[in-house]
């Protein structure tokens, strides 16, 4: 009898979320282990990425509290009461998700995301409600 | 007749960018295609690392009023007449360069960036005019 | 006399550092650098995640005022003794560590880091003195 190493390959696919607030926080942490789980990989990157300018991908802890307070803290600095530029009314939403930033990276360890105890990964929505899709990308390394 | 797999390997090379203001933004996304094309790969990782510490890699609209909104934002947060210890006199280019950092990382697919309708990669000048060096990563995955 | 190309393989290791203020940086790239020799990876990704969710990795100028002026910066936008949710009294340093983000990725060119003649990597610390794990992902490409 031969046993062959299971052949893992880069997984590529796009998700949607539906947001239903304005803003939100949104956890995408177990989704994402199934993912990974699903794929086979056991070492590797987890690369996360949303598809829009006002939306981003935000890791810390799910702490209901804290995450009224970062929505807060971003208002705070980039008021959606400010005066902009940009034309469609949500310039604050674009610095939001630009201070954010649209991706994160993760390592896969022991075929789920190697993160802190308190990490979590969650898609960031500032100009909700809407759709929103995610690239998620696991490479084996 | 055999048909061979087209072989890609990592790109790894360095582009620079002349910027003319003290602050602006310069969209790469074209140039970036173009190199992902030349490369022959299909599906990977793009890794974009600006080599300065007072510029910085950023994704979002190319909506010029937006451009110049995220100007104004950062400079209200982090004045450039503010006190700062750092002897050049650009500590706030240092601050707000930190705050976009110095690298994004977008998917490949289809044998170009996978990217949302409205996404544009960015070199952010914050102290310029200058050249800038920019390392451009592309991985097959 | 053959001579076989050397093979080398993804790094995927936790080191802890031990913080000793409340907030500060402390630089890894020396340490960053040697992990990359041991591996004798050439050409390749270097990928650094802080496991925390009140510390964060920074990449920008290893001078001392410019630190400073940094968690300055930081404790302006993001005070200390403002109000939040967050039961433990450290929510600013959350919204901190994720303003500036758990992870950097860096290109290994060369057998050592790609990066600019300023640029270091720091342990960003917010709510010290700890001990921070950080995982390093270091992968041939």
């Amino acid at each position: 009898m031969w046993s062959l190493p299971m052949v893992t390959k880069t997984v590529l696919r796009e998700f949607s979320v539906k947001t239903t607030q304005r803003e939100e926080l949104i956890e995408l942490t177990a989704q994402i282990d199934r993912e990974i789980q699903a794929s086979g990989i056991h070492t590797g990157l987890c690369h996360l990425t949303v598809l829009h300018t006002t939306a981003a991908i935000w890791v810390n802890e799910a702490e209901p509290g804290l995450l009224d307070d970062l929505l807060r803290a971003l208002s705070r600095l980039v008021p959606a009461d400010g005066e902009y530029a940009h034309p469609d009314g949500n310039g604050h939403a674009h610095i939001k998700a630009g201070l954010i930033g649209p991706s994160k990276t993760l390592p896969i360890q022991h075929g789920r995301l190697l993160r802190g105890t308190w990490q979590d990964l969650f898609l960031a929505e500032f100009d909700g409600p809407r759709e929103r899709k995610i690239a998620l990308q696991l490479i084996p390394t």
